[in-house]
């Protein structure tokens, strides 16, 4: 399976409004489902996206202030009673472990679920799997905030004029991609190198390094933008961004799709966010996130 | 004020639906709003139903299942954010207590209001106020469950007829209703009783003692009925209620309006609840509640 899409669960950052739960996003990424910050009401809106507790292996929390996290308690719940057949591992900031451990423990259940538990220290590499490396920043925020960044290995591009010239066709091209080489042949010379698909989910910050460096030269970029610009004092104060803000790092770190969601239920309209991400020089794709939207990851760059 | 409705926030037993919310429920009841069992996403359902945070004063939680609890988080830190200006009471079992502990502080929030916890042990009267006695009854579910009631005082009704015999008239008339008796007539020669409304709320429990106990005589009794009566046997095995035999709850204690609610996703259309209800010799107002619904408690009876 290549689906490659984020599930938009809830954009609201604080408090829920009529059109937009609590935070909560899903990312298919092939047959794995990461769930970011799932916050109140995740269940319940996961039921509306089409979303099962099966489709969850893992769970990443930002930090743990209610909008990014109270949702934990029902999706644990949920992943039990439905009986997951797989394990599920959680990161979060470990600072926040005994917040962790009261969601997951919130009211009486019967645990059915290998859940793991995998707090986030200083950051860094949390897991390889042959499709993705997930990684870890500490973003800026009053509460200790963790970004977080999926890259797939590259891998490499066959060119078929240099297989033809060389006189490969047939099993032998996988043969060459298998070995590396073939009757004196290397790889590197029949193929060239296709960058594996970078994907970043950068909230809650001010502006910071850590959220510069996970979004560098992603597809997708997933980012806060709670405030409009006129707000940035406000913004700051808070520890949060402006759409200004989030598109500039966006356009200084190459992202192909940005992403803005966490809004603040003071703004009507979500067009203005759009305006001032391209009024900032971000021109590559936009979407201004809607709860249950399914937004695809970019295609490969060519 | 003297409005006494029921607000119904979420219908649904243990898993959401696209129409029902986890359980919740508010009484509004003069100028005081009692919130019972909020489940997750109660914080949303408030907002969709119109119901603040400032309208909370009273929390009483059955039992610490998740759809009776989960909401306790949102809804405490929704209060605190919204630095409600009066003191709120909580009461839940007292073995749930680090339940309540882990719900009350499960992320991280800046504590702005006086939230009471008053955990119930035995059952009994749980406090008294000028407008209604609240009173415990234990419950019988596989968790330590309790439901719940309130007693408004008996008032009086004058006579007019009487008051005439007497020559009672004007001023006179508020004269002998706070002072008891005038100019050698007894307010009992001039009035009767007005009994005062009783409202109670029974979930989640088998057929028990404690459940008719808290329906006697009610004006409304909100209570669970999971599931439909040829699923007996399950109901009694998860320690549960069918429509008919809550409805037989109801006959029993001459309940007038009842409202039905709690229901498994097992079923679809919720007008086989009424009909068993209905065939179990109930015969009194009926509501099959809804998420969002509105439902007067009855006026007082003649």
């Amino acid at each position: 399976m290549s689906v490659r899409e984020l599930v938009v669960l809830g954009t609201a950052s604080q408090v829920p409004t009529r059109h937009r739960n609590h935070n909560g996003y899903l990312l298919r990424w092939d047959g794995q489902g990461i769930l970011f910050d799932p916050g109140e009401g995740t269940q319940r809106q996961m039921l509306r996206a089409g979303v099962a507790a099966h489709d969850i292996d893992r769970i990443c929390v930002t930090h743990f202030h209610g909008d990014h996290s109270l949702g934990l308690a029902g999706v644990i719940q949920r992943i039990n009673l439905d009986q997951v057949p797989h394990p599920v591992t959680a990161h979060y900031p470990a600072s926040g472990q005994r917040f962790f451990e009261r969601l997951r423990y919130a009211t009486a259940y019967r645990e059915t679920v290998r859940l793991t538990e995998a707090p986030v220290a200083g950051g860094g590499v949390l897991a390889e799997t042959p499709s993705y490396t997930l990684e870890a920043r500490r973003l800026d925020h009053p509460v200790e905030s963790f970004g977080y960044r999926l890259t797939e290995p590259d891998g490499r591009r066959m060119l078929p004029g240099r297989l033809a010239a060389h006189g490969i066709s047939g099993p032998d091209v996988g043969r060459i991609q298998r070995e590396g080489a073939l009757g004196g042949v290397a790889l590197e010379e029949v193929s060239e190198v296709r960058r594996g698909q970078r994907f970043a989910f950068v909230m809650d910050t001010r502006l910071c390094d850590g959220a510069y460096e996970l979004a560098e030269g992603c597809d997708m970029l997933v980012i806060e933008s709670t405030f409009l610009d006129e707000d940035i004092a406000l913004a700051g104060d808070h520890g949060h961004l402006t759409a200004g803000q989030a598109a500039r790092v966006a356009r200084a770190a190459g992202v192909r799709h940005l992403v803005l969601t966490h809004f603040s239920q003071r703004y009507g309209e979500p067009d203005e966010f759009a305006r001032q991400a391209r009024a900032a020089g971000f021109d590559g794709e936009l979407s201004v996130a809607r709860d249950l939207a399914r937004v695809p990851v970019p295609r490969r760059a060519a």
